[in-house]
């Protein structure tokens, strides 16, 4: 499995993994493809930084990249303080009167803040690409769009390229006008902020609309799904879900092995498309606190950032719970197949070992 | 291109071409496909059965499949006459103030029946099937799930086999189990019926959950597509909004230049999944009619069937605005690369182009 990508990027397999966890990024690229590290659970660059080091240290000198979130327009921006005042109390009281019906308890004072909630900021996603910029990251990935044109001179200033979601052909053009150099075409079945056109076909239109290499997103969990991707004309897959059910993960984030059986449990159904989590429509685990959301009396979810502010407290402590059924979490309708937890390493070379026997079965076609 | 599925139907490439025309369905297999044509539109069992000997005189001993429309639990049944007694005053009057803001005239008393509204309704349909079966036809595709078992048992009499729509891998599972032969994986791309599992998710859900042969519907219109869905494990590929847009169509229905420009200009963000065409989620033409069953005005569509006999004269007059923005019409995500009209073996000839594009791309990866 190699495409012109490969050489791009320096990595073995045409396969990218993002990840909100170092210890699985690392893995990632460790086993040939590139681990690109989620940033918007650091309030704080300076933590960003060290969780770089520690990249640096645990790559062995392969690849990897780093994921922020920055919408191209600025949104609301302030201190979180400040934007507090923002959230009507019609939607504090509805999150609480939630969690109190979801029987999830409050937590002491100083654990509110664990997340991270200023991630989401636009201030705050610029020091996460300063930082990021300082060590030898490979990629810079927005989960949203295209990032300002001066962020994406400031990230070619230094040689790392850029690479944009789209869940629209519309969108990757205006991405790559801007500068962007890889687009992500961000199907439907995607987990996190995605659109409403599936996979199969949103990415041969991307293909056939941008002239820069695409990866697919949405959809990939073996490596069928990752031939599909490569016949319909991406140049690598952009992969998700697939990481949260690893034992790396469980290495940076040790209280995850609710999230964990939530996922094992979960069928391809069990997942739902809402903007309760950030504001824009995203893909997330369906659970007893989004079907709370989904009743006849849940408010519309408030715009980006401040859905987050609203509920990014209330992820703590339904995350506190340990119970699957109340876990918060962006999901792919992939999720389906998974069935255990299992080092990255393996996954991949199943997604290898898939993707030569959907060849292999292709080839029998002729 | 070949694959089992080509031994067991007789057919030359794995492409079966659903369609309500029968100038397609021939021309789908006389190219070497499988034209199946959609029954529904039949009110009389006696015109299909004319229709059908048209086939045999037009398809040069090529095989051809039907589509009838049959839930596995009888819904309600009745004359046209008992049934409207059903529909509540409410969605009348919403039908009717809607197409007059919409500047829809009405139709002479005698054009109202023109569509096949009973075509929707199970007695109808199991006429349709014992016509059908007077004929050589290679397969009965059913547009919901199961149809009764014994059906599939009188089809199996005749040794046709007998084909299913499933949107989950529970579905196909309970259709295998049933007795049906073939099951389409209709990923929610799909024009027409269709579930929310995408198809690049859903198809080696169901290709892995049941022991026979499965078509991908949903997203396929180019060879690409059909390289990718047979990469996911698909035996072949089941089409629909693709021949929506040929000069066959036009010779069965003159009056469909509308819908064809309106098919011409869409992109593939212009689809919506809604109940509002028969009562179950399907996915149609974005228009003005659509539209004006999103507003916050509209009541929630009817249970099948009483939603086709509310909104079935409402099509008949829409139709005849010759408004591409009044067309109400089943339509997939795919029809955003529809963009003009051609001749079904053109079609036929891209698929298997782009199909060996796609596969020699895939081994320059090797």
């Amino acid at each position: 499995m190699h495409t012109a990508l490969c050489d791009t990027l320096g990595i073995e397999h045409p396969i990218i993994g993002f990840t909100p966890s170092e210890h699985v990024a690392a893995a990632i690229s460790k086993a040939g493809g590139l681990g690109v590290l989620g940033c918007v659970r650091f309030n704080d660059a300076d933590e960003l930084d060290r969780v770089l080091d520690w990249m640096d240290e645990h790559t062995g000198g392969r690849p990897y990249g780093v994921d922020v979130v920055m919408p191209a327009k600025v949104p609301t921006e302030g201190t979180q303080v400040d934007l507090d005042k923002l959230i009507p109390e019609e939607h504090k009281a509805f999150v609480e009167r939630t969690l109190k019906d979801l029987g999830v308890p409050e937590l002491p004072e100083d654990a509110e803040q664990r997340a991270g909630v200023l991630g989401w900021l636009h201030s705050v996603a610029r020091s996460h690409v300063e930082v990021a910029l300082r060590h030898p990251i490979k990629l810079i990935a927005n989960a949203l769009g295209s990032p300002p044109v001066d962020v994406i001179e400031q990230a070619h200033a230094h040689g790392v390229p850029v690479a944009a979601l789209a869940g629209k052909a519309e969108h990757a053009r205006r991405h790559v006008r801007n500068g962007v150099d890889f687009v992500v075409a961000q199907g439907y079945e995607a987990g996190g902020h995605t659109g409403e056109i599936g996979s199969m076909v949103l990415l041969p239109e991307i293909v056939d609309a941008v002239d820069a290499p695409v990866l697919a997103a949405g959809g990939i969990g073996s490596g069928r799904q990752v031939a599909a991707a490569l016949a319909l004309g991406a140049a690598g897959v952009w992969t998700g879900s697939l990481w949260l059910a690893t034992e790396e993960y469980l290495q940076t984030m040790p209280a995850s092995a609710a999230m964990q059986t939530a996922l094992v449990r979960a069928t391809s159904s069990d997942t739902v498309r809402t903007r309760i989590y950030t504001g824009k429509p995203a893909r997330l685990l369906k659970t007893r606190w989004t079907q709370a959301w989904a009743a006849p009396d849940a408010p519309e979810p408030l715009p980006m950032p401040l859905q987050n502010l609203l509920v990014s407290p209330a992820h703590n402590r339904l995350h506190e719970t340990n119970d699957p059924e109340l876990v918060s979490m962006p999901a792919g309708q992939i999720i389906g197949r998974i069935d255990r937890v299992r080092p990255v390493a393996e996954i991949i070379e199943d997604l290898l070992s898939g993707y030569e026997e959907a060849l292999a079965r292709l080839e029998k076609t002729r």
